[in-house]
């Protein structure tokens, strides 16, 4: 086996283990609220554990174990994490936004449980992401820590985030937008959350996290944006049995993408250049002795995947 | 002027003094937020401003005020508490919950600004109201209080509380159900978050107010059923002129109520009944010596209201 297959080995490992590790911690979340057996709380069920590649718990658990904190700090921060993306995927994909019926093969939530039921368990993960967050235990984490990571969870969420960069979405739909504008919203549609995510392992750590945010606000930004970029390439090139959507889907919607903006070339090298700005960070994080293996695998990974 | 009158004008005094303070805390955490020029941000402002009685912020400043904490801790969770309402009143006017053109009198945040705004301002809304209870300022309130404040409006908003009531209450559409039922539905859809206005006021105080907290929740339990009892109560008796809807809306849209399941004079008794329990409550509450006053007159208020 070489050592590159060696690596990527070890490093689908970690993923594995993340996974399962949110999975759980959502699982006990969920599993500990009343009304699990009405619609509602299958629906919450549903939208929370429907799969996807847990990009942002992998970060907390990757940024929180660079600075050796116990994993067990870690899991109310990844699953109140998950929790803000599983109820933006089923809000968006609601009637009167993107209108979805699929999402990752299978019927989305509204489809499953109406739109009523979508709506409300949508809005019961936001709440139980800060439920999670101000209860769950974090036993080496300060109560000013913990409400740090309240803070920048709502921040990246709300308008100033995620919600404001749907809405700047839904107001460029069917417009040509220039590439500014296609990156705005990005770093907030989904990059405050990534960037929050980073952030929250962070906190995690107290003011050793502090120290060093500078550079892991760089490394999210980028991995973030590369992400994005990724996505629309795959767009282009992937086959639809590994990206799961078909192939060319994005430009026939007429959505705004990289490629579509830049031509395909310059799409990959832009994503080339946004990995290497991920480097410089994590760069300047190892003059600290830091540890960033796993957040240089992930870089790489964000950029060389196929799905 | 009879010793009644002054003090029901005192009354109203307070109630509007309460009002403008919960506004200028909402208007300035609005302002702080950027993109509040996209129809987004008005749809939120829109929402969170509309009106209505500020019941919810007059509690968490009648209860801090008790404990003598300085109002200026209270306008966070006053705040937060009222974003909460706001979020929950544009959700449950969506067409696939309970589909309202008309509220306050005014077009609903779905007619005025378009299901995905609506949907997206009472998403923001709802982080909005954690945020604001992350990070503004309460001079005297412990960060372990501040935390507690966070996790009890969570757990009143989400699938145990708010979001589970809604969800209790769609499901009982069109169904006949018993006294239990209707009172499940009433506990959970507002009564959790209006005890949580009452909690919020009392963890301000840290020490003092966790002490009595059991007097607190009887009296948060009794004038939230009531107020539920009196809506019933008004759709029957009240003229259209001062409830701002149609006399008998409920009836003819085959919603259970007191008054069709106890009938008109039972269901006055028991508002009655849940007035005295409140009261009860109160009285433990000035064994400790504390001024009670407002407390009690907002009991009257809620019973004797024609609105």
């Amino acid at each position: 086996m070489s050592n590159a297959t060696s690596s990527t080995d070890a490093f689908r490992h970690k993923l594995d283990s993340a996974h399962q590790r949110v999975d759980h911690a959502l699982n006990q979340a969920l599993s500990a609220l009343p009304f699990t057996d009405m619609p509602l709380g299958k629906a919450m069920h549903y939208g929370a554990l429907l799969g996807g590649k847990r990009l942002r718990p992998f970060l907390v658990y990757a940024v929180g174990e660079m600075f050796k904190v116990p994993a067990l700090n870690l899991d109310a921060p990844a699953a109140a994490v998950e929790c803000i993306h599983a109820y933006s995927l089923i809000h968006d994909d609601l009637p009167a936004m993107d209108d979805d019926d699929l999402r990752r093969g299978k019927p989305t939530c509204h489809i499953e449980f109406g739109e009523a039921n979508a709506i409300l368990a949508g809005d019961a993960l936001q709440t139980l992401a800060f439920e999670i967050l101000a209860k769950n235990p974090m036993p080496d984490v300060a109560m000013a820590d913990r409400v740090a990571m309240i803070s920048e969870l709502a921040t990246a969420s709300g308008l100033a985030g995620m919600c404001g960069g749907q809405a700047l979405d839904l107001e460029a739909e069917d417009k040509s937008i220039d590439l500014a504008s296609l990156e705005k919203i990005h770093l907030h549609k989904t990059g405050a959350l990534i960037r929050a995510a980073v952030r929250l392992g962070a906190f995690s750590a107290g003011s050793k996290g502090h120290d060093v945010l500078p550079a892991l606000d760089k490394y999210a930004h980028s991995i973030g944006l590369a992400f994005q970029v990724q996505d629309d390439i795959l767009d282009v090139i992937g086959s639809t049995e590994e990206t799961g959507k078909r192939q060319g889907s994005d430009q026939e919607s007429g959505k705004s993408t990289y490629p579509a903006l830049l031509g395909l070339e310059q799409a990959q090298k832009k994503a080339q250049e946004l990995y290497n700005e991920a480097l410089d960070a994590l760069a300047f994080l190892e003059q600290y002795e830091y540890d960033t293996t796993t957040l240089k695998q992930l870089a790489s990974f964000i950029v060389e995947r196929k799905n």
